[in-house]
């Protein structure tokens, strides 16, 4: 029943879940309980309505007039989420961003380790970010394999994530995120979800330009 | 009436327009002139049903039976989202990830300007990024105003920054996207989006956890 009600979820929803997560995790820290879901919308700019349709795609919480109680709920959503078990991250390209991303403190609180690095630049092999050496990417296949990766994060140029991505995929990693503005072929089995660093400004131009006719999200 | 309508849109609504705009202009650079909701919503995991209850939000586009003129919804998406104008965009903070967004190719193109860069120390300030130099923070409220920046990028420490937003929003800025992980307090007349890394990637988790279970989305 939870499951069959899961593959009905939309990606909006399924987008709006790690808000929740993040969400209820400061309300825990804040000392707050029970918490309504007018509280918790108007906290993350979304309607109650929203939250309780979101949430009972997955099935029953709260209770009625009561509210939520926070860490059950943040417990359910994580779990929904995955993030009761650990994911082993790869990150294919240490230029920029992806250096950036190397340095990211905020993935590992939730269970997103990175457990390897790889880079074309052999000035950079050898070098280590937090205890995880840079590695050729003839090593890509051993080292996904020794470290168990679960998802790679590509951010690499353009001309040469297909050919990255098809690497990762034959050596048995399942989800992509993807950060070179290319379209990547993958198979059906594969999880990829496009990064889009431009895609968050326009929100924000979109409420600029609306400032005067909305309300603010 | 247009604008009546576009006071309705849902965040989750605006925070699909760009998808589709990138995935408009992907389709004109291949030639197409013209798009079912079908065909767009296959190149992005969004249903029809959606795209054209997205749409409707803001007005009539596209044509029964035949579907919308690429370049036309383009430009109308465009508008929607304030992409005809150019918007001036500081950064705050060159760290990691400060600077690896200063170097970030893809604002430009959506009319993302980096206008104005800003760190506390001594050692980076006068390096240029693509011809735009690190000043320090005390040169705040003059550059801010000298560049005309509309959009701020807080890439600071947690500690400082809402220091630095009050700071930006005294001289003149009115959006702020956050990357520090800390809530930020602004009066309703700005608007912000924090930035989470981790939630896209809660976003594989969850693909990956019920990849058996549900359709790639």
């Amino acid at each position: 029943m939870l499951l069959k009600k899961m593959m009905l979820a939309s990606r909006a929803t399924v987008d709006r879940l790690p808000i929740y997560y993040r969400s209820l995790k400061e309300a825990m820290q804040e000392g707050i309980e029970i918490i309504s879901s007018e509280e918790l919308g108007r906290r993350i700019g979304v309607t109650p309505e929203q939250i309780r349709k979101d949430l009972s795609s997955f099935g029953e919480f709260g209770k009625k007039g009561v509210g939520y109680y926070v860490s059950e709920l943040k417990r359910n959503i994580g779990e929904i989420l995955g993030l009761h078990k650990q994911w082993n991250i790869a990150i294919v390209g240490t230029g920029h961003l992806g250096w950036a991303l190397a340095h990211y403190r905020n993935f590992s609180e939730m269970g997103f380790l990175i457990k390897a690095l790889f880079d074309v630049d052999p000035a950079k092999q050898g070098l280590e970010i937090d205890g995880v050496a840079i590695e050729p990417i003839n090593k890509l296949a051993e080292v996904v394999a020794r470290e168990q990766i679960h998802i790679a994060i590509v951010a690499v140029p353009s001309e040469v994530a297909q050919e990255m991505t098809n690497a990762l995929i034959a050596a048995g990693v399942h989800g992509i995120w993807n950060f070179a503005p290319v379209k990547l072929v993958v198979p059906d089995n594969v999880s990829i979800v496009n990064a889009d660093l431009s895609a968050e400004l326009a929100t924000i131009s979109y409420q600029l330009v609306h400032r005067d006719a909305t309300q603010k999200v």
